[in-house]
């Protein structure tokens, strides 16, 4: 049986439809054809050989949701349900180790320095080949985390679950919303709304967006924020001025960064108010340095500042629960879908920023 | 009857030995003898007219351990006791209202806006005047909050508890050591020696600390540090190594800022392990911007930083049963000990560094 | 100026209207004009001589919200803002000391064994008299912690927040709710609905409620229940079949306990997941023991049972905001209004079951 | 290559040294020769047929340290360190799936339904056969969590991290040890020894154990403990006014269960203190019913309880780390040490309780 897969050969090139023989299953392997794939902004990144895990040939894509078409032998879903043929899936993107410190004493797998990540660290000339969501199929190892979807999900609106949705799923297993908590967000792109759309699921008061992107910030709104600040019309000074009064001179007691660089970093711990807990999501590479004054801006408020790197299979478990108690809402997110052969095309609306999200759909 | 006090009426100038009537207590009020008083780094900030929110005439002195000579009507100590004269004991340096969003809501009274501060922001112009430990008697309010001390403590020892164990028993407070975590100390004053000996007492694995004075480092080995790396002899480069070794790569688990320079801050996040917690304590005031890598510092790490803002009774309390299982080793610490009316030559001690901590014995 | 109150003078006894004179305000209290006292359910047990904290002449009722008339003083609101006359508030039922063990070192000011409640410990012959919310003004001490509601807040749908609402908001802090939690709730009354309110606003997936009265069970499933379970109609061993057929065997992740009998204890611990965590919060006194194993109900779960009593005011801070943001949801939890001098027959439907919530409207 | 084993083929009969061929090692696989295999409690239930997971003909022996004698192919420790011939090793008694719920989602690994544990559920006419520590030579799957000791090592004294020593490791990573805190340990066996030297280590205040062997009392007093109440000379009123009277009348903040019968936790949830937290470990089967008040033992007190199942290998990292720093002590608790062969002799010591710990020294 052969199948199709999107080929990376060189950076900054067109990829290329290439025909791929599907291997024999292994053990507990599982063969996955894909529904939907979605096309992530550090998929951008890895296509300009900005991202330095990257090894060549590749099959990008690290967002999937499929049919499963075959097993070999036995594999349970995370739910301890024994899968089958037919089953609707989602997985966790990363494979870590289960044995190292992160994993085993600090129980944090996101840090697994042995990690790998469909589309991302897993070229396509080492076994079992399928290695990445830009294709017709994938193979998913033994050791690979999968949640069983119910049959009526959207594969299109779940994908973004993968990566963005868990990994603010992160995020938010971190920190503790109240019923009065302010949260702030930086940023209105799809972490940023993931982070609009938890905070609101999970009880926050007022939720204040700060963006760039008007259309974006009105997607922000759709998505349950309470007031948006566009950086383009709204200075500094008046964002901090509004805060303050939308929150009777406290500031946010949660603020997200989903923004990812470090002008943000310090308008975010400005803004965040004493005894708050601001969340770092959106750095995914060096973009300078911030300028912060530890005793204002950290010490004196008895701020917490918590890193949050990527994501593990309980995250992505919270945020498939997310997005099932609303699919509608989150069908908003995906503004383009086209086939898979259309990914160079992907890849380009996503550089430009003209989509917020495209969805490959095989 | 009257008392005496060292009382500070310009800044930069000798305080002069003031006599003071006692006034009549007030329902609660406890007039204290005190037999310690600490001189802390602050003072000096204080005396150099540094700290905005001091108000003049002013008795110094927020650290004190004394006898109870009376008391107006009731007050029992934070245990339940019911106190009278004759009782040795310290008291919370801080009052805080008790009625705000930061006492009630957040439950971090020294984030207290209305805070007041024994020989800080409450002037000896003011009702009951006896406001400050730089003297022989303090009247306490009927809202501060008392711990009774066995008799046969040494209150010279004991008065460190104040603030720097405090401060220290907060940020403690904010983490979890575990047998095998690594504590890295940045700077051995007070602070930074009762970091080292928190952690050691509270099971730490292995303790480090940094810092630029010899004498300092020996005293930080003496309450338990397995390893001290002095600044003036040892790279950055060097030091980070030497961590990185004794921790098999991976960093210090814990690290606590004591220092409050910006240099400290970016060595401290370099250091820090994969989901490690920074603990910043010594930041007084503003002494620069650090230069933070959000991405490779916080981000990459699901690093933990947070701020540690003075403390509160709960935190006294820690420091207080911490000192009390091992007196003599916490002895160690002052290094000068001289009467009240020596209080200049006190101040003129610490602020040249060459002590460690001074004890007025009043 | 005088005002009137349903006076208690002995258990069982009718509650008699009673023209009092209003006292002169001391520093910091507060006069309030009632226009809304919640007839709680313990305020039945007091009026059959149940609660052995009750102290006799008494206005009872704890819950109330009002208009501020007069003040002697300042008095700030826990926001911090300066409350005036006109204002419409809500407060802690409850006065801490503010001094103690509980309050200072565990900030668990709801163990405050000096704790003062309006309307139960606090007789109407101690000044200033007006204590209790069963009438048509209340004096509010100077250590009172209020909160400021919008004008447009509907006092008798908000009036709940004060006793049932804070302490279920106390059970929601003290875990943790997952976008894919499923929450089981015994008891369907105010404690129950809250429950339901709050899983569902904090972003619980699955809400089942067990309990016996047909017609609570239906304003649960308005409340957001999913599931509700009849007792009268579901035996014992359906009831946890059923729930462990919902959440795939694995039971429920949270159970609040808000009945108050020993047979609820024993069963919530049967349908909790491993790892999952009960917060009992239903018992008020001694009604028996329950028989529970502790290998298979707790060890072997990895189980964690939390008692949860009564409430403080960060816990009133959350209920406030929760239930402002869905008004018309929580009026529908007042069955019945009628006028101060009614609160005899209010007792008698609250006694009866007939009524789930009478307010008192003045 | 051959080895022996002493293997159990009946309950309650005795166990015969067998003689076994080693198999060919699969990757990962690592073969271990024993330096000392710990008897435990359990051993006896097992020999007994009291376990219902056990499966005939088994190689008893879940504790174990040895040095590894060969590998297949690559092997790390959780440290991060690849292991060699001749490393000194101890290792998690527990593999489990890596890829449950439990293991993922909860990340409470001790919870995985398919968790196999050494000397237990493995029996030995299954690959690798070598699958208990009663033998010269122990299999580790590949799955095995490892973790490296120093060469100077005493691996008698350090056996017992395997079982008790990370089960009560597990205890502690539930709870929050403060300088002041009393703690009560009911039980002086191996789990409530290894209480008091975590409470010790960890900076409690107070340790008071209840016990009824006075010999394994003085035991405790070696280990840390300020105080022993022998249950057979002390009543259980006498018990709980000394416990009241040495806490200021507050109780133990956090009472350990390490008894196993249901008298206990009913005395351990009366004398714990408000706000405190009551941690059960010693239930290793049903036992009974224990009759608890839920009114005035958990909900009045905001009491809280944790159920304690065995532990994983962050647990078995901490103990490590523990008995690492203070060796003679923990070899105290091993009363008598024989060869392999003496392995029935061993555990007719254990079911006397003549001993308190043998260790097969192979």
């Amino acid at each position: 049986m052969k199948t199709q897969a999107m080929v990376m050969t060189d950076f900054n090139k067109s990829l290329e439809l290439t025909e791929i023989e599907v291997p024999h299953l292994e053990n507990g392997q599982v063969l996955v054809r894909l529904a939907a794939s979605g096309v992530c902004g550090s998929d951008v990144h890895i296509w300009h050989g900005e991202d330095k895990r990257v090894k060549l040939p590749l099959i990008p894509g690290h967002e999937g949701v499929g049919y499963i078409e075959d097993i070999k032998g036995q594999h349970c879903s995370v739910d301890g349900q024994i899968l089958h043929p037919g089953d609707l899936i989602i997985w966790n993107r990363g494979i870590s180790c289960g044995r190292c410190y992160a994993c085993q004493v600090l129980k944090q797998p996101s840090l697994c320095q042995e990690r790998i990540t469909y589309g991302i660290n897993n070229p396509c000339d080492t076994p079992p080949y399928l290695n990445g969501c830009y294709a017709h199929h994938i193979i998913l190892t033994a050791d690979t985390d999968i949640i069983k979807l119910d049959d009526s999900t959207d594969p299109v609106t779940m994908v973004s679950a993968s990566c963005s949705g868990a990994t603010i799923a992160h995020a938010f297993d971190m920190c503790r919303i109240k019923p009065g908590s302010t949260v702030a967000v930086q940023g209105p792109g799809p972490l940023g709304l993931f982070a609009v759309a938890f905070a609101r699921a999970l009880g926050a008061g007022t939720i204040i967006v700060i963006g760039g992107t008007a259309s974006r910030l009105d997607m922000c709104k759709k998505f349950g924020a309470d007031m948006v600040l566009d950086r383009k019309s709204v200075s500094k000074k008046d964002r901090f001025d509004t805060i303050m009064q939308v929150t009777g001179g406290r500031g946010a007691d949660i603020v997200i960064e989903a923004a990812g660089y470090p002008d943000a970093a310090k308008e975010g711990l400005d803004i965040l108010a004493m005894g708050g807990t601001y969340l770092s999501t959106g750095f995914a590479q060096f973009t300078g340095y911030a300028q912060i004054d530890f005793f204002s801006q950290i010490v004196r408020k008895n701020a917490i500042i918590k890193g949050v790197w990527v994501s593990d299979t309980s995250h992505l478990y919270d945020a498939v629960h997310l997005i099932s108690k609303n699919p509608p809402l989150f069908s908003n997110m995906v503004t383009h879908t086209m086939p898979l052969d259309n990914a160079n095309q992907a890849l380009e609306l996503m550089a430009s920023k003209k989509a917020l999200k495209v969805v490959l759909t095989n």
